[in-house]
């Protein structure tokens, strides 16, 4: 593997389902295959659960890693091609890039959409020309319309713990205060349909996803209905599609609450956080035994070091 | 040890102490045990001597580190319970503290007192969610109210220079130009309580400490007496307890300086640093021969990893 | 060597390339030399290629590196001697150097010059204080004059890429929207006055540097002449030296472009980055086969590594 962007770059993900959950049965297996070999984890944006699942990702399999918050220790990229740095850009991603790929066997990259532009964003300009420029495998700690890790963990997470073979997985949309990316559902949701479940999306009218990435998926308005006999519910927010990134008046009656859950299938509740308590999701869910959403995030790691591993043996 | 965030947490001080001059002397012979065991070292608060001698003791263990700066490389925290998170704080320590105990064997936290809530800083409420909802070994990195590695180090270094079974110790408040947290002077007189040897705290009327870190010292507003034949000094600025987090007014004259070492046993000065030059400590001390403040700081390390190679062979 | 701070440091700069080229072949043969040794990267001012690159030299030496912001981790550093230090600054330089000494074996610091009073930069006090209070050996990751790391890892790019035994190179000033330090022109100076090439230095009238530096240099403030049958450009903005760090209107025209290579003997441009893309340099040559950038900034990874071994070597 030489580039892990989105579902689309995997061969077979029920092979690396398997990697991620054999690999934490034995962490350390691998420690030969990464060493001398470093990583350089890139942030545009903020980061905790990533930035730490893929370090200790990394270092289980006895890489270095190198850690640079471009945001805070760095400065800021030019990402025109052509353009006249004369202002307040410091360096192009071009060398950018290609430096960093120059100390680096692998590099992580995360950068978040602007929300204004959607063109801009679903086009992919910087984690793509990050990619072309770097001139080493890439994996994305997420980007403007994917977060594939998170997805992978999920997926990972869902095998582990489902109790029948072909679950009912249910992606419900949450209020928030804020308007957040579609990266994590649009990701969630690709991966969804092509795994073995029964995937059905809620959502309130207007904060429809782009459909390139729920083709197959069961789509409803209606989240009652869609919560009948889930055995995983996926909280998450995310804003608008079209008009693109607006938040819509109204809606808070979208917040997962216990009483949600009583028509489930005893529904494993999960989210790839930071969650907003008492907005997307209730204290008592959270609080409760329903809640994977810990879990969840530490098989960050597993599904880190199943596309870790596969990279270095592609070196 | 499962837990380091006060003296209390220990069973044999002169014990901790003695390993700790041992590792000293040799620091790498323990890099079994913590291999593939990760620190995360977590900061809500900058850190110089606290990160650097942490993240060296955890090395000399054979450990992974990772530091996150909670504050400038992550996002604000909600500490309240029940809280509708509709505000600017992005995520719960509930959720934080549980996922960095996923990735963790062991974990570091450094949080200050706000100095506004005297009940709400002595209760520790962030310093003990951050324990109750990680899941694994917590050492305090300096809590609102204590800066116990701090104080391990300091009686490290007492031991490893005292010229006599049991030394004259005086703590002694400094001027400084900020409401500093009282945590240093607190957690000093807790471990020099139970340590062996002649303890005086001498502060200015006013500045009187929590009673509950100071049974069993001497307490005195004469400077000049309680320096009389000290053979340790240990200067320190702390704000007033009561009116909580307050600096009042005067005391500029409590600046150690050297004059006022005549009458003393040829003592050595002692300082957590950072230090105010010539506010709270003069020059010519610690320029001098009787200041040990840079020895006390090398000494950090040697705490830090007395104190984790329990906690790695509780694991 | 204990101290790496300019070309003045280095006994043999020949034998110091060929160390460098040699371990581009070999990186990891010496990891047993940094085993349990410590580096610790103190950044007052921030970085991309020498922080990435001397951490990558000194994992391949197998030492550990910490790495500390001191801008944006830490806290506003003292640095006048006999100051009482009632204001801003929370730390003095004595201080903060000696205990960094206490954690690391070999300490590496980058300072920029204020560009506001010369004989404060050209003294290098903050340089020059922390190597004094430290009491470690001291690599210069760029101080206020000087880039040594740099001007190795371009000799030993020229040294690597050149087809012919004396090549001509040329240090040709640049335009910028920003006043510059002279470190970088200073330091590349300084090193190609002492290599076997025939050294050019050509820049707007106005921007002469301090001659210190540039002794057996030939200078000349006429481009077309000083790249006629180079074979080595090196492009570099530089602030006037007298009036001190001062921008000079006009010079536009001195961005090189690609139609000046024309009368170079097929010249390879080098660039110490970041560039300004159509400022200093146009994109035509940066995206074209003349341009060595990237190529040149890897080599910064050997150019540490050689410093750090001979560094080892004496500890």
């Amino acid at each position: 593997m030489k580039l892990f962007s989105s579902v689309n770059d995997v061969t077979n993900i029920n092979e690396l389902v398997a990697e991620g959950l054999k690999l934490k049965q034995n962490p350390y297996t691998f420690q030969d295959l990464g060493k001398n070999k470093t990583i350089g984890l890139v942030f545009l944006n903020p980061s905790l659960r990533t930035r730490l699942s893929t370090q200790k990702a990394a270092l289980n399999l006895g890489m270095n890693v190198i850690v640079l918050n471009m945001d805070k220790e760095g400065w800021a990229l030019e990402l025109q091609d052509g353009a006249i740095m004369n202002g307040g850009s410091v360096e192009h991603i071009k060398e950018a890039a290609a430096v960093m790929g120059e100390y680096c066997d692998i590099i992580g990259i995360r950068s978040f959409p602007g929300l204004k532009d959607r063109d801009e964003d679903y086009s992919e300009s910087i984690f793509n020309k990050f990619v072309k420029y770097c001139g080493v495998p890439v994996v994305s700690l997420e980007s403007a319309t994917r977060h594939p890790l998170q997805s992978l963990a999920d997926l990972i997470t869902i095998e582990e713990l489902k109790t029948k073979p072909r679950p009912k997985v249910v992606l419900t949309w949450a209020p928030h205060v804020k308007a957040l990316p579609q990266a994590v559902p649009n990701s969630f949701a690709e991966w969804m349909c092509k795994a073995d479940v029964d995937f059905v999306i809620a959502h309130p009218k207007g904060y429809e996803l782009n459909t390139d990435f729920t083709n197959g998926a069961t789509i409803t308005n209606n989240q009652d209905e869609a919560l009948q006999d889930a055995d995983f519910i996926y909280v998450k927010n995310w804003s608008a599609y079209e008009p693109y990134g607006q938040v819509l008046p109204g809606n808070e009656d979208w917040m997962l609450t216990l009483d949600k859950l009583h028509p489930t299938n005893d529904a494993k509740v999960m989210h790839c956080l930071p969650v907003r308590r008492n907005v997307e999701l209730s204290d008592e869910i959270l609080d409760s035994d329903s809640s994977i959403v810990i879990h969840e995030a530490g098989n960050r790691v597993w599904a880190a070091q199943a596309v870790l591993k596969q990279m270095l043996h592609n070196l």
